[in-house]
């Protein structure tokens, strides 16, 4: 027998599309190298030998994909949020991701990050970290030892920052370049091109990035109209682009690798239609949208018009690393866009569980789902004390996602391998 | 030396307004007889004698109140939102209400909602019961075992309601009464005036309460205004009154005695000036009101008008009985509010956390600040983890409220005595 092969049993739920869940009450699902090899209702004899992990009446789920947050933010979660985006960037932001020059302090942050978001049921993670190559690379390190699937980001700015945040463009791209040869090949922590956003890039440098993400085929993550003045800003700095997104567009930022765009609040139709034919991805930030008060993205027209959507956790500008806190957030805000504009249906439950799964997983290959194939990243729920009451599998599933907490997982596995905490 | 008197000793926050927080660093605070004397520096030497809990660097905070939410709907949080609020009422809430007509499901859910509540914060709570008058009592016992400050609602529902929920008109009122003798002098447990709203009650219903609240001089609560297919649907069934509120002030149960109307979404201008009046209180839900797609309470212009504001975490429409998690969906709220509407300023954070203790707590009396005079109501926050990090006392409470847990509850205080979780 394969020694690479190990059955989990319990009750299986997943979404392998947006319109609904599938349930397998409990049934086993195989795991052959690190991989879903099928879910069966009982173990085939083929397997009658390999390990089997039973998990009784407990609820076994994809582990959550967090599309878009900021390891080097954690520390100053929830500080700050009465003031407005540019005395907050200026008073914590800035000043908090300056301390990420020393490498003790980056090490702890970093480590705390990397144990809270393993916690909170994340499995697969798209990070910005900050402009410092040392401490960037602590953080592929420590994730890379937790076992957590990511994308980091060391953030590229060279103007429109502090000077302490200010590199100079040559230095910048060649930082880059070194960290993406060392980590390009690791088999769970990958490199992303990560421009802060337009408006702190120099055309040199968003050019180099582009130049880089293309050479080396890496993805890019940034962030694209998350609020007006930031929206007018841009189109200030950048005159010879007729839109935000086509900055990025013209430096091969934008669709020409896979790329996941953070906010995307406000949004022509033409640069929707954009997105759709680049397949540039979406991430929907909600409770960083109503933290920093910018407004709310129209998932149900992204989606509509065939834009994959994600979900992030944003974090500092987002409370919260529990991805659930997420899908509800992302739902209740579908609501409110709803009450305004009735023409755009609220998330369903299954609807924004997806994005947060298979949606978002959608980056990282065939992950987020229980399908044959996909990555066997999951979550054991053990809500046994709700489902005293006799629920069914779905009002579990509901009960976990509303009212649920970190200390209600279980365990985690990530790529087949079982995480500690 | 007077036994009833003892010292805590920690950091203590308050908001006396809404306007900021007051700061007493390493400071003692005095109580006698479950209610706080004075706060000092160090111990007078008339107290030096007197027990004194010294809770160190931690924060001492009122014990927060939440204004609204149905103790008989704990077991079905999180359940079917992604129903409308129609179908969520005949799936869910009316059968889980109609449970409550076996004492042992009441006993259960009521025992599991109290010791939650406490778990969770909560000092203080308005609160539905259902329309059965044993299992009603039930709540008053468990609540007052406990040792929680509460008002109590026996619910009155006689018609639009499912049968086995509708009440003979008659035997409503008398149901009403009997408990009203046997609760309205308990010190921290008391019964409240309840129709559920408007549309569920009839004209006979509703002036029997009315002549109940003024008789025994009881407050009352209910809900108001909290979306427009409602709002319609009592005008229908009320012609001759012009507008919702004016069915509850023409039967005496708008503001006649102190009065808590749970949403207030859509009022007119002259229904604003009536509650400012009449003090009426505004319960704010921002949870619930995001959960059945009711809306955002304008809270900045009820504020602005005068009328008192607090918050109700509003279960099992509102997902969390964490009265912090409904402090940041309030801001939350607020902020997309002024997108919206820039002249409504965003609500800030003393603001909130004035409206979940002190502002709330008025309907309690002396309730929600560490004046001289108020109940002793408080939390010992344990957050020495985030501390460790050389932020000040109002970053701490922020990160707390923001991204904290029960968990971070070291102990809770009600009316001076120690409540055990």
């Amino acid at each position: 027998m394969n020694k690479d092969v190990f059955a989990v049993k319990g009750n299986i739920v997943f979404t392998p599309g947006p319109e609904g869940f599938t349930l397998h009450q409990e049934s086993y699902l195989i795991v052959e190298r690190g991989v879903v090899r099928e879910i069966c209702r009982s173990l085939p004899a083929e397997y009658a030998a390999c390990r089997v992990e039973d998990y009784g009446d407990r609820l076994i789920i994809p582990g959550f994909v967090d599309l878009h947050t900021h390891a080097s933010q954690f520390n100053q979660r929830g500080l700050g949020l009465d003031l407005q985006l540019l005395e907050w960037l200026n008073e914590y932001t800035f000043k908090e991701e300056a301390r990420f020059a020393a490498r003790d302090y980056a090490a702890a942050a970093y480590q705390a990050f990397a144990a809270e978001i393993v916690r909170q049921g994340t499995t697969r993670v798209v990070v910005f970290a900050t402009i410092h190559k040392e401490s960037s690379e602590l953080l592929f390190n420590i994730l890379a030892r937790k076992g957590i699937g990511a994308y980091v980001g060391k953030v590229n700015m060279d103007r429109n920052c502090p000077d302490d945040l200010r590199e100079e463009t040559e230095q910048s791209l060649r930082d880059t370049e070194e960290i993406i040869r060392r980590w390009q090949d690791h088999p769970l922590v990958k490199p992303v091109i990560t421009p802060r956003f337009a408006p702190t890039s120099t055309e040199k440098l968003l050019r180099g990035l582009g130049a880089l993400a293309v050479r080396y085929n890496l993805p890019v993550q940034s962030h694209l109209s998350e609020n007006q003045a930031e929206v007018r800003w841009v189109a200030e700095l950048f005159p010879a682009q007729a839109e935000y997104h086509k900055v990025y567009d013209s430096f091969q930022l934008f669709g020409q690798t896979p790329t996941v765009m953070a906010h995307c609040i406000y949004l022509t139709a033409e640069a929707v239609q954009h997105m759709k034919m680049a397949q540039v991805m979406a991430v929907h930030c909600p409770d960083s949208n109503l933290n920093l008060a910018s407004g709310i993205m129209p998932v149900r027209k992204m989606l509509a018009a065939g834009v994959p959507v994600g979900l992030g956790t944003d974090i500092g500008a987002g409370q919260s690393l529990f991805m659930p806190a997420t899908i509800v957030s992302a739902i209740q805000l579908s609501k409110l866009y709803y009450v305004m504009q009735p023409e755009c249906k609220p998330l369903t439950l299954s609807e924004a569980f997806y994005m947060a799964t298979k949606g978002g997983g959608r980056f990282f290959g065939a992950v987020g789902s229980f399908e044959p194939g996909y990555s066997f990243d999951a979550l054991i729920v053990d809500d046994r004390a709700e489902h005293a009451r006799g629920r069914s599998l779905l009002e579990r599933l509901q009960q976990f996602i509303y009212t649920g907490n970190a200390a209600d997982i279980a365990e985690r596995y990530i790529a087949g391998r079982k995480i500690t905490v």
